[in-house]
């Protein structure tokens, strides 16, 4: 059963977290380390860590966990044969599948496939969801060049494309935006532009970077500023797509539905309609990142389906919460040469298994509509956060229960965060000023409460 | 209980494959599509596939398959509450490890590090370990130069790099060789040059590549051209270094011990012991990619032990038999910033209690030993066979059980191998000529001999 209540024994992180770091960096760098943990005593939405404190986890393994911690759903589901059979029998999944393989997808992905997307492909994270959706670009925009899949045989491309050189290794371009985060792979990396760290040091395409829109917030008293920012934003990215034409064309662009890792940056329904109507005038295809916030966190299963765009995206990329990589996309994306998108793996079954039991739970729980409910909860309580305290709390913003508020002043974010997590809150930060809400579907607005009470004191604290 | 020999019911593949690709192919390219199998009825070296043909398996999902189908022992770890609990509670594991997880890779990877290398980290797949320690390299690579492990506050690098421009974003490269196989995200797939249908219409990095030497069979009577065609690619190799030095400086190679989607291709020992000194003579790093070769099939633990180098490679890269990916690196090698290396799940724990007991299994039944011995018995075989069908088996060659024999004549080699699966038996292909052969660490001697008597059978059928 879930505690009613965070309960904290030491500082956050305690002794034993701090032991097992000194371990740990015997063998790797282990600085990015926050708390060591107990998961087999772990339950629901709350996370017992290495020194037995007990956290309201309200960002659950960065947004990756769907039902909170030992889900007894999901317990049932590792004791199954056939999920048993699939942990110790991994297969190569896209050469041996195993004979359930077309329903197993029946019965998850295709479930829930955005409008106009039956077409999906399963891989093992986001970084090789979004590379090789990227690639899937690449051969859709070859495709369309030259009226066939694959050139004639003898065509110089299959000679130069093995010494990484055009025409067979084309010289095209992905468009991404500044703040954005798709990756970290060398190709998914060089479409993310959230943070140095992340970038510097590694060798990159040069690929055309658009800006996003930074709306000013409240939103009701920014309408027109907001539009004008919008307009800017769209603009550019038209401009660079008309430019790179001759340098390397754009085969595509990949965006975020709320930039996540950026720093929770949202623009609205408007621009992204207008966006894809953009990348249909210019004949590049619109990859949706969904990693993050797929998976009915904002109220809808898709976070891309509150923007009422006339058409879906060309292709969708999902994995976190989703257990499992992948992406959707249209017929028109479909290729039909075999081995052309392939790697052993392709992706887990064993996730296939808990996602089928997953989907299960959030629809007989009504998952999809709780986090709506929440996160209208949660946000409410974050706008009062900012009545009482203004200057301090800024910009609370979100979808469901994805969502976010901005706290101001220098160094004072960090020190928020660092307070909340000593009364038993753990959240996550983005940005330079922002702190991240990803809790699981099972959050309920009572746990909503419990974090904004627990904000509202550890601004003060601070 | 394993089957003691294969039976074929159906044609290979049979109608319930054939219908199952039909059915998958409404929702993505199925031609990849070997066989569907199922796996709940296979055991041990044995596939059993939809159709209920019982299949000596000398393939095993890619080479990915350790103690091949349902081993009891793994099982076990499947009713653990250990694995169950990292089967459901998936952490993000750099930032919120399991409390075991300093005692886990104590038992599992540092287990059988390569000689020297005590840095080491997960990864989820082939594709991100090698990508990630290019990343690793090119840190190692700038830290060098400037002396520090990142620049100044304030230095341009920081902004430049969110551009994907120099100097944050610098114009190295990795050096890799005609033939190499290293994965297929696009900075893995800059150093892959296996097949054109891999690598078409997908944009690349401009990276130098080298020549790996084609040494000619029976090795007795070739020595001087081999060891004269060794000598050659040395000299492209480092000559190649040397020019890049103005365009994009080579910052570390990356090669397989054995060569293997490209066609099994084997160099010696004195070939990999010089080309190591040649990168410590040029101040790169040595990437040695032990994905396919690693995990005690050649006979050792490491392919690359075989080769007696004074000392190990800089980075080793692993996954498929050892069922997690990741790298073991050098302290020079190491970084010390956070973040620096990082993504969500960092691996998944489930596949080191799975790698645990499989090192428990080998160890107990001596599989590395055995997979030494039963190599000697298969390949003396395919040498018989060579003898029995002079210009048609060829090139009989392997490390351990990691073996291979080339079938001569156009489309013969593809004939061979549907032939052999009719009787039963499952082998890969590779290169152009090739037949490989990737048996799980339970293949024996009298395994061995199965396969070679029904592939002299299927070379005399065709
Ligand atoms: S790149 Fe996605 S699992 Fe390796």
């Amino acid at each position: 059963v879930e505690p009613n209540a965070p309960s904290v024994k030491t500082e956050v992180p305690g002794p034993n977290t701090k032991n097992l770091i000194q371990e740990t960096s015997k063998i790797q760098s282990a600085q990015a380390v926050a708390l060591f943990c107990d998961f087999e005593k772990s339950q629901g939405n709350y996370l017992v860590d290495a020194d037995e404190n007990v956290l309201l986890d309200c960002f659950q393994q960065i947004s990756s966990l769907p039902l909170g911690y030992n889900h007894p759903d999901l317990l049932e589901t590792c004791n199954t044969a056939a999920a048993q059979s699939a942990m110790i029998n991994r297969p190569a999944m896209a050469m041996f599948p195993n004979r359930d393989f077309p329903a197993l997808i029946d019965k998850t992905l295709l479930k829930v496939a955005p409008r106009g997307l039956g077409q999906v492909i399963t891989m093992a994270c986001g970084s090789c969801s979004n590379e090789n959706a990227f690639k899937s670009v690449f051969f859709w925009y070859m495709k369309k060049k030259r009226g066939v899949e694959l050139p004639p045989l003898g065509d110089p491309a299959y000679e130069s494309c093995m010494r990484n050189q055009p025409p067979g290794a084309p010289k095209l371009s992905i468009l991404s935006f500044e703040g954005a985060f798709h990756g970290r792979t060398l190709g998914a990396l060089s479409t993310t532009h959230s943070k140095p760290i992340h970038k510097i040091d590694v060798p990159s395409f040069d690929w055309p970077i658009a800006p996003f829109p930074r709306l000013k917030y409240p939103l009701e008293e920014f309408e027109r500023e907001n539009a004008a920012e919008e307009a800017r934003c769209l603009e550019v990215a038209e401009d660079l797509v008309e430019q790179w034409k001759t340098k390397a064309p754009v085969a595509g662009l990949i965006i975020e539905p709320v930039q996540a890792e950026g720093g929770d940056f949202h623009a609205s329904g408007d621009y992204f309609r207008k966006l894809k109507k953009m990348t249909e005038r210019q004949g590049i295809a619109f990859i949706c990142d969904e990693v993050q916030t797929g998976m009915a966190v904002t109220g809808r299963w898709w976070a891309h389906e509150h923007f009422e765009m006339e058409k879906s995206p060309d292709v969708v990329t999902f994995a976190k919460k989703m257990l499992t990589g992948g992406y959707y996309f249209s017929d028109e994306i479909r290729w039909d040469i075999g081995y052309r998108v392939f790697n052993t793996w392709m992706g887990d079954p064993v996730k296939l298994h808990l996602l089928e039991k997953t989907l299960k739970v959030v629809n007989r729980d009504n998952l999809v509509e709780q986090a709506g409910k929440t996160g209208k909860h949660l946000i409410g309580g974050l706008k009062q956060l900012e009545k009482l305290h203004p200057g301090v709390a800024n910009g609370s913003r979100g979808l469901g229960t994805f969502s976010a508020i901005d706290i101001l002043g220098e160094g004072i974010r960090d020190k928020v965060h660092k307070q909340l997590l000593q009364k038993g809150v753990l959240a996550g930060v983005c940005g330079a000023a922002t702190m991240r809400f990803r809790p699981c579907l099972l959050f309920t607005p009572t746990h909503a409460d419990m974090l904004v009470d627990n904000l509202d004191q550890a601004i003060r604290d601070v």
